[in-house]
């Protein structure tokens, strides 16, 4: 069966976490620095927007991800941060489009 | 700036989503029409797997997501399916895993 290009982004993502999680510890988990890797080296956009590139922001979203306070982000706890990346993501996907709409229309 | 692969996989399903919820109603939510025809025709692995083509497994996710019981599931609720679908892809993806280091070390 051939994946659809929703499967392929969403083994994608599971890869990526997966490459970071076997860099240290436990190859199954994040620690705060794989966290911090993965952020940087993957979504630069969220990174660099709100002044997210703060040291203290990924130990703040570690730390609220981080649901059995064992120091370690699991794949279900990753969820909690796919979940702050969409939301990111989305409100940037409409200003692209606003942006695009505006541009046709030589609104700005 | 360039998406990266895991940016291009974010806004891909953030595509699709809208794709789906323009069909018809609110062009922002999803109906339980529209999210069977997203699932349907994106995720084939998901509903191929326990039963999930059954009519009344849509139904349930899709009352499960709508927290506020508007009957449209507006974009946070459907990060809740996609935490569905990402726990499952994520074991597909063990599966395959095992089933290559199988092949490759001639265990089965």
């Amino acid at each position: 069966m051939t994946d659809t290009p929703v499967e392929e982004s969403l083994f994608q993502i599971i890869h990526s976490y997966h490459q970071y999680a076997a860099r240290e510890g436990d190859v199954e988990t994040l620690s705060l620095e794989e966290l911090k890797a993965l952020l940087r080296d993957n979504v630069p956009r969220f990174m660099e927007s709100l002044g997210r590139e703060k040291p203290y922001f990924v130990t703040e979203l570690f730390r609220a991800a981080d649901k059995d306070k064992d120091n370690q982000i699991c794949f279900d706890e990753f969820l909690y941060v796919l979940g702050q990346l969409l939301r990111d993501y989305h409100l940037q996907y409409h200003r692209q489009l606003c942006a695009h709409y505006c541009a046709q229309h030589s609104l700005y």
